[in-house]
């Protein structure tokens, strides 16, 4: 009664063009997130991060004020959405500082060859078989599943399968349908290990006629920023499309602590598995559309994605991974009908999830291993995967260790003041005249710029300290000839842009407290690897490889993040970039089974060092938090092209 | 819209006072289906059997006449419920001969117990394990379930199980409730075979704490006519509570044929799967009920039926059963959970149906022979179970053949003129007076006669062959000084029970149509009995035991049912009664799993010897449509006892 009787209010959000009815009263974030109009909320709607700025054009809500909302911005009618009840009809206007844009950018490198995992047959754990059978007579009347199962045995020596249940049901008349003449799909559900002898097989699907040409799987990365999708030909071993997108959570928090967080409230989960689930249905739809292929030939899913994207995606409570000593539920998922999940595709297709290793190095880096082959090299590798957590993985062919730990979303842009996810207008490079400190910057699609992406970031403070703007404790030389370095709200500042030659018509800066939280990251990530290596009993200059993973460390300047301190100082030609490392993973095992079985065998191998409350790493982190490190031994090249600038610095001056 | 502006008329059913409000055109028979009202109805709505009349009391229906309306029962207001349409506001009474009875007369005799199972262990499929396991500490942070898996290697050396996704769900949340102490639950879901060394295991439940006490699973069978079920206690190997009902799919028609065919009309599958599903959730109610148990402690559910029963309660299409060369979907079918049938337990209850051998042999046979140990034993062994269908196995530990023929409705009351079910007020005795030829009848319940069920049937036309009031080729000697004998509507007939003694006040007759059912049907059972013991090379006299499975076998009075050539003429010491063997079996192997691979095998040791365009079976079948056969060198104690009683009976008359 209480809900028919709410007061009906019309909200009108631009420039998205976007009409709803809501009840009085109601969150204006959740109306947005509802109505579809994709807006950033990187704390979850706290009102802590206050990305979801909105402009209220017309009429009011009701809202409390937080301090990150200046007392400019709200005369000037602006609004954090996730502290905003609607109380009289609105017209919004989303700022494009505060939308998430529909097309991520992908400027993807090529994999390196010499780093993918090699040596493993093309043979797909999702296989199809033709199948003429004798029809049924008075004195051959045995059931239809005896029928073709005998078949199969005769024809192609396979025997122990299971039955999915649905097959059963719609085996008479698919046998019928296509006169005797059928082709049935099986799946490899259980990998071969030293218990068990033989995979296991389960027959999913049962089509009428010859069907053996149209076979198709899903790989998906399930990221949690993005969701990267392939659509694969199992019969030719290619990808005949890709297509990625932001994964539809975002609007309830940038990380995953905040969306554990947000998964035990009342429905939280179930919020945010939809949420994701949404996304992976417009991948789908997406890749279908590029190739044309008819959604019922979709037969298998193979999903990799961190401990805590996995567990939201399968509807298990993530809540005890953020909570000491940080245990997941599994590390090992039984395979699940995909539309179970609510994923679009049909009855038949079961989801496969990489394995996880711990609550915090997940089925992404398992499958980055996998498909990156690291398990299978003699040479002493460091894989690493970074993003809001730097997931870090050491070991060869023998032993492998693995660490996690939390870089923030620095890299990410969240805790910067301009801070944006690498997309269209975002600073990703940057170079400074050292004479007039004026500054050099290059945008992602060469628009005019409106924040700065990590990538980005990385340039400017490596570009900005080599020049000298900055010192190696990350303060501002306020003493420069430059109107760039000036005092700001939060301390000194460098304007990266004026206000007329950006897209949001403010002054786009970098500011020591970006700096400050940029340090913590690259620190958090350094002194991972630091002290991962340490409990092996290697050193980082015992490297051989150093892989980089993820769309973020794809468009790393090594120079320059070896410069802050974020990479070790090991030469440049030992760095090897795969991409996206846990879709690779996801794309090779839906290729072979040989994989499939070393993605159990890799979960089981990997010892997990819990960084957390750890000491040693404690200590590394507190020495990383400079530029590039306390202790410059550790950056010997850094320490000496610094010093070398400094001394041509100090002769141009003279020489000026 | 169409729908929207339908008239819409109410219907009012009495004697169950029940009220529906209905649009205008539906059919009389499904508005009473839908009401609960239950009406008898055999033939599935196609207004050929005739036992749906109902008594428009006010209003009027729009009809169709069929023969089976007379023209008095038409001016009488009577009216087929299947063949009317509601056109005006509506009265209708539901005679008692057109009711279905809420409670079905249960009248089993006790087992023999020579003829169960031997030599299994008590070891039951599902089991329960209690665990402790250390908390999580950062030492020792692997995931909840490899915990739980270590725990359960540890404490009880249980491995290589696979883990039902809805367990990994809720892990994390049981174990903390339970403080790490829990009790988990496993099924074994796979018979050990030659080829599979192992029984596979599934964990398919885990409650916080020791609940090792409380641990349940239901047997049900479910029959064409009736479900039956029980409560196990599986700690105790005892039944706890048991019930029965009759199958809610009797009133879309009384054989599987007929429901076959209704399973083709569009959403009649559905309709027929939700009808049964219906009457089990009932009979599972009551069991709670009685005995008090919680209906999360049931874990397990076998159910073994006929295997047109099977595929409509698991949703399969039972379409090419009766399509000639008659194949099933599958004999054995994978477990799938109870729920997702719409049976109402919890989510961790798998559904095991028992496998069955061919169209006509379902798993209520393979249940029957499991629990009757008949594979167990050296002794040659007919087993049978009459019933609409005659299902037969003949055989020892050694081999076993089965057979299944088709006896028609007649002994479960169709197609006989007051016809019924076993039910309150059927005739079940029947003696005669032979120098008046007046009857003496029992009834079951002690009350006035409403019909006639099975058994009585048997013992009616015995007595009247016995009296020589009809001879051996079921014709009515019509020159007898009796009243009870006269022409009626279908030829000859008997008159059981005058009007006024009666519960329907009609006389209640016997009719040369009904006895020619009858002999049809009796002629059918034994000739598949003759058909398959000679398609063996043994006869029927080397029978060394005959085991009567079914409700109906049970109420047989061996003797009579000899007399009139349904049973073989052997010693009566060598027939043993069962009772339910379908839901003995099903309760002997909810007890063990060593029954459980038993059951496997014993569906893959049966031959079936397809009868429905066997010649020989034509043949013999032809011979036996005699009292009790052509000839009767088969039946030589009843050949003996018929010449004797006619000697007594010159003999009486002459003293007379």
């Amino acid at each position: 009664m209480a809900k028919d009787l709410a007061k009906k209010l019309r909200v009108r959000f631009s420039p998205d063009n976007v009409d709803v009815i809501v009840d009085e009263g109601e969150n204006l974030l959740q109306v947005a997130i509802a109505a579809g109009v994709r807006i950033n909320a990187s704390c979850g709607g706290k009102g802590t991060c206050g990305t979801c700025k909105v402009l209220i054009e017309k009429g009011q809500v009701e809202t409390k004020r937080t301090p990150r909302l200046s007392e400019e911005e709200h005369e000037q009618g602006l609004r954090q959405a996730c502290q905003s009840k609607v109380i009289t009809d609105l017209s919004v206007y989303v700022p494009v500082e505060s939308r998430l844009e529909q097309a991520v950018v992908s400027r993807e490198r090529k994999e390196a060859p010499g780093a993918l995992a090699t040596g493993w047959r093309f043979s797909p754990p999702l296989k199809k078989f033709f199948v003429e059978l004798p029809p049924p007579t008075l004195e051959d009347n045995v059931s239809d599943l005896s029928r073709l199962l005998r078949g199969l045995k005769q024809r192609y020596q396979l025997s122990s399968m299971t039955v999915d249940f649905d097959v059963v049901a719609k085996l008479g008349r698919v046998l019928r349908d296509g006169n005797w003449r059928v082709t049935v799909t099986t799946l490899v559900t259980a990998a071969k290990t030293k218990a068990r002898e033989r995979r296991r097989l389960l027959l999913t699907n049962i089509e009428p006629g010859d069907t053996r040409d149209k076979h198709y799987s899903l790989a998906l990365d399930i990221g949690t920023t993005t969701v990267s999708g392939q659509l694969l030909d199992l019969n030719r071993g290619k990808v005949i499309a890709q297509d990625i997108d932001y994964n539809g959570q975002i609007s309830y928090g940038a990380d995953v602590i905040t969306r554990i967080a947000y998964c035990q409230k009342p429905g939280g989960l179930r919020k945010l598995q939809q949420a994701v689930v949404a996304t992976i249905n417009g991948v789908i739809e997406k890749l279908l559309a590029q190739s044309q292929v008819n959604p019922k030939q979709i037969g298998h899913l193979i999903v990799a994605g961190n401990t805590t994207m996995t567990q939201i995606l399968l509807g298990v409570d993530p809540k005890y991974i953020r909570l000491a000593p940080y245990t997941p539920a599994a590390n090992f998922f039984p395979p699940v009908k995909a539309k179970s999940l609510g994923v679009n595709v049909g009855q038949q297709v079961y989801l496969f999830a990489f394995p996880s290793v711990a609550s915090y190095v997940g089925g992404d880096i398992v499958s980055g291993i996998v498909g990156s082959g690291v398990y299978q090299r003699k040479e002493l590798t460091l894989y690493i995967d970074i993003g809001t957590n730097g997931e870090i993985v050491i070991g060869n062919s023998d032993w492998m260790a693995t660490a996690s730990c939390s870089a923030g979303p620095a890299f990410e842009g969240g805790g910067i003041k301009h801070g944006l996810v690498a997309t269209a207008g975002a600073i990703e490079r940057f170079d400074i005249n050292p004479s007039n400190f004026e500054p050099v910057i290059g945008t992602i699609g060469r628009q005019k710029p409106k924040g700065i992406c990590g990538s980005g970031l990385i340039s400017i403070i490596a570009g900005l300290l080599e020049a000298r703007v900055i010192t190696p404790n990350g303060k501002f030389n306020a003493d420069l000839p430059t109107k760039r370095v000036r005092q700001g709200d939060d301390g000194h500042e460098y304007v990266l842009a004026w206000a007329p030659e950006t897209q949001i018509g403010k002054d786009i800066v970098i500011t020591e407290v970006d700096i400050d939280n940029l340090m913590r990251a690259k620190g958090a990530v350094y002194a991972g690897c630091q002290t991962l290596t340490q409990s092996v009993g290697v050193s980082l200059s015992d490297l051989e490889r150093v892989i980089i993973a993820g769309a973020f460390g794809n468009s790393i300047d090594v120079e320059r993040a070896i410069t802050i301190g974020l990479l070790p100082d090991i030469p440049e030609d030992r760095f090897i970039f795969i991409g996206n490392g846990s879709l690779l993973g996801a794309r090779l095992t839906s290729f072979s089974i040989d994989l499939l079985d070393d993605a159990r065998r890799v979960a089981n191998m990997m010892t997990n060092i819990e960084l957390s409350e750890n000491v040693t790493f404690m200590d590394n982190y507190v020495a990383s938090l400079f530029l590039p490190h306390t202790n410059l031994d550790e950056f010997p090249s850094v320490a000496k092209r610094l010093s070398g600038l400094a001394d041509n610095q100090s002769k141009r001056r003279l020489t000026v």
